[in-house]
């Protein structure tokens, strides 16, 4: 069977993830052929996520095991399978995180996210990570997007994953002109929400964090106010700061589960707080009743995941091209050279403070 | 001062929360006078809450010390203020449990419900609970509504806070046509929430309960399928008898504060849960981190409050005036005469299993 | 290449549009063959349209020439294509007047309806209309609907653009409980709009129309006041009647194009009015300014088609299978075999007075 | 009855509409005295208005006669009324050029605007222009606004009615991230448009407009395709331009009614056109058939009034604060004394092609 989906003899390069805190290089990958809806990627950049880091040192997703990491990436398109209409060799293209099965019809009430077809998520070997040669887009009409020319490799690639789950999480706020939003946690997901609340009304933005570097960016974001976790309860020096409840959090890390709880306790009645980022199997959240008013406080909590799908990131990619925000400035390294690809997860698995987000061109 | 506000001389009788567990009527209560924007109503029939039970058995607000309790009530208008412009005396009204301050700016920008005036959340001692010959309305053309002939007293009454809440809570689910939704808890909120659900356009609508006499209003309501606490975990049952998770649940009430895990464990991706029942302050809302999908199932919790003022009081009234629910199949006991006001609510208590809603008529 | 897509020699019989107010019977009609992603379907029951009639008088759609007419049918699965997961033959099926093509990322955003690959939208010889002994079904999976057992076939076809299309446009009403809501127009998708507007929770539903057949099955569906076109101005007549502007309308036909306007001038400020009524190309629609307050009311005109799409027309199946509202009210005529068609056709061209909608089985 | 409300022999000066195209000086004019709820402001800054213009040349609102002209003005608080208590005299103020009566239940539902009790709107003698030396603000807590310090006084005035005006259009447009929007009329209010439509996440900004100076500030708001009146029909030049429609148009003036049916056949289907450009009562809006879809395109209408309020008012001016836009730069002339008013009404006219918006300093 496999020679009916592998052209025969033709391998590639890429960085597996062999099993808990091991991942190696493999030049024997079978390199993907593009059938019906399918196009077969070449990857230009690529960047870790805090995800590959976990999923390599949890094995969360076992279904990854065998496979190259990686899911945040832009590229050439390389091959189109013969059902294929929008996309050609050669075309600059760019894919969410999130990459979806629209052929469910529960795709059709909302946003297509709940179907994943993504490599971590399927148990089908073709579908392999990024950190890899070339890289195989099911449903490519649906899934890919055309990056257009004044947009970058390394702004392309920051959207993929940073954009396209902050966008969705600050969207779920529902801003009102000139509300005050605060962005808790500002690595490269927190710093891409500065973006978003400025580009939905936000007046006053406060963000959480403790990096320098991730403050500096903040800042040339938009974000109006700074609270570190050094200084003290976050929460108490957020409702300093304001002089009052916030209307709306977005918790995009910070420390850990407790975070939500925390945004639920600094955002008025009526308050919404979103949560893009993903907490482990063995976090339990707990809220006090105190904080959500017992239960009659009309405040929400709302758990959000990146968006996919073409039509979502291709606006994006607008918002980029017409000079609405740059996304680039949470690439703070670039690395030229797959083999970078090991060194980029390590930074980002966070022991090197000044990096925001590695960005890999493969070569 | 006191003479300023109050007629001299003129009294009237309550039945007054003097401390934990302890009521009793009084009658020395100084009678309210209508000023400016006020109207004094005389109650025709009221309803005891599970939280003037709550109340009374814990002073969870202090401030309702010494004042009649209750704040469920329709009657009659007796005195208004001389900026009253809508109501006269005579006008059979209703006002909704969340009396409103409409003077603050916080109310334009919903739904007006975050600055109470209510007697329990009040230290104007003027404001007193509505179990008295007597009832004060601040803000009388904002706050109070008239009821329609077509109304009877028991449907009037059961709409001020019973459906005030359940609704407001069932609006937040924004269901779509069909979808199937779960109502957690059948007192008198559940089984007006399941009319709310009917009436956004619910499907299969699911309840849990324990209690024969709920579960035959809620399926004269329109519910369809019954789950019983009593019959293993509620999570499992609702998960078989819908072949997988639904789409909306609502928290009336159920087993406390892990009814708000249960439901979110309840609903699909995307999924909306919102809880209108009150916890109690030293209830621990935890959320297994499973439930909700590690923060990124697109799953939304939302605490809500019964929702104040004219406008929605008086549209829910023409529900019931064109027909489309009948509230009062929730009453299922009614009393003449204001001493039997402690035993409605000894009722209200939950003791007696066949009770769902009594009232009182005054006289 | 005909030999690729239809099977060699087999044909089928099928009522055709041959030119302007010519239709005539063909048995020689190319029999459609499953394919990928496709199901061919036996129709059971189906049903004549107003837009079928003005196809056949117009010739509105002249991609319609040489093909059966007809879009309104429920059926059985004849065949099903290598790619299709959910439907085997046998299976009772309906599917929405409007068939997406849902491989285009602009159904991503939204609800699915923006490219039609219905008969009538389509030059792909392939695709015909339904009054035939075999009708194909693109992306099946997506567009194709299971009937549940409770539901009848009379029933599963008055949903299939009757209720798709007025369901649709009383949703974007955004009617909050018990507001008063307007139907301008009683035929069979003004009833369906009837029950929509009382299952997202109408207080007061006036309906306009002028058939004793219709204000009857308009009473039965939760109408509640009634204004007939011969008694005078609508306008006058609805504003008297309901003491001042209502809050919303939908335009279901009426009395051409200026039914628009007139809804505009029943509307109160921040008043909605959809229009789901096609209009002729002829017509055009004049606003006197001062109907929508020199452009500053706030009023919102909004044009709305029928939703395609399987999830939202089994969400409406569901609301059949749970009891909340019978379609087949609306259907007053029901003929046995396929000969009746024309007559069908001819009846709702609107020269019977006592018709609503006929249906046809099909055997 | 003067005597009581009026204090005796206090008289102020204000440019006073005397008939159709008369206007002229008055010093007898007498001054407010705050009453209740009520604040005497001084006016600082004032701005004419095109509707101030149109007026003085139709006398559109009979009401006006008599009465100073204006309603763009922030200033400075004189006197309180006994009941007011968020302000005290010497506090930097503005108010929405809408007004309104929050006393009655209609406020409760949206966002207050359906109740005006502004000069032009009102009968009532003491509710005056802001072209005098004092203005009279009823319902003060609710209706004035706060100017933090950082916000200047041409900020403020352009925020009274261009943004609340415009920005309420823009919100109605409902903007996904990235979407392309046309701004149709670069008035003042359209350039605020363009500013609304950044904020809420537009990508490509499309203006139309033919005036130099209009260009520019539209350019240095973030306009990104300027399209010229003068170039040919505006449809085509738009819609080759983008490529095909686009996603939204706000209509804010342009040549008349005729924009708003120009604006529908610029959007795709779904498309969303709010107008917020005042039309007049000689002009019919008429659409032809074809641009809309026949009533079956998902295409929306919404004619849009300014809103009013002192919570609106206060987040459009954080907005201000934190540096999101700055409203000032539509203000091309800037005048001292009261005597320039006129000639600021003659610029706003239109004959001085320079000209975005006059403002004056009272002193």
């Amino acid at each position: 069977m496999v020679s009916e989906i592998y052209k025969k003899g033709e391998t590639m390069k890429g960085y597996v993830l062999e099993d808990i805190n091991q991942a190696s290089w493999r030049d024997d990958l079978p390199k993907p052929v593009a059938q019906d809806d399918e196009v077969v990627m070449q990857p230009v950049i690529v960047a870790p996520c805090t995800s590959d880091v976990h999923i390599l040192e949890t094995l969360a997703f076992p279904t990854m095991k065998g496979k190259p990491l990686g899911h945040e990436v832009a590229g050439i398109v390389h091959e189109v399978g013969s059902r294929v209409k929008d996309f050609k060799p050669g075309d600059r293209v760019a894919i969410s995180a999130a990459a979806i099965d629209w052929e469910r019809p529960e795709a059709q009430d909302g946003y297509g996210k709940y179907n994943m077809i993504s490599p971590y998520a399927s148990t089908d070997p073709r579908l392999m990570g990024c950190f890899a040669e070339y890289y195989l887009v099911p449903q490519a009409d649906l899934n890919l997007a055309h990056i257009p020319d004044e947009v970058t490799w390394e702004q392309a690639v920051a959207l993929t994953d940073m954009a396209t789950t902050a966008f969705e999480g600050v969207e779920w706020l529902e801003i009102k002109y000139g509300e005050t939003v605060v962005v808790y946690g500002i690595g490269a997901v927190g710093l891409m929400a500065v973006c978003a609340a400025v580009l939905k009304g936000a007046g006053r933005i406060i963000v959480i964090g403790s990096r320098e570097v991730s403050f500096e960016v903040a800042k040339a974001y938009g974000a109006t106010d700074f609270v570190n976790y050094r200084d003290g309860d976050v929460i108490e020096q957020v409702l300093t700061l304001n002089g009052g409840p916030v209307h709306a959090v977005v918790v995009c890390g910070g420390k850990g589960v407790s975070a939500i709880s925390d945004a639920v306790q600094m955002v008025c009645l009526g308050g919404r707080v979103t949560n893009v980022a993903g907490h482990m199997a063995d976090e339990t959240f707990t809220m006090p009743n105190i904080a959500w008013g017992f239960g009659m406080s009309d405040k929400s909590i709302r758990s959000v995941m990146c968006r996919g799908g073409r039509a979502n990131l291709e606006r994006l990619l607008a918002l980029v091209k017409y000079g609405r925000f740059d996304p680039s400035k949470i690439v703070t390294h670039v690395y030229h050279g797959m083999e970078h690809i090991p060194r980029a997860l390590e930074q980002m698995g966070g022991r090197d403070r000044t990096a925001i987000k590695p960005a890999v061109f493969l070569e």
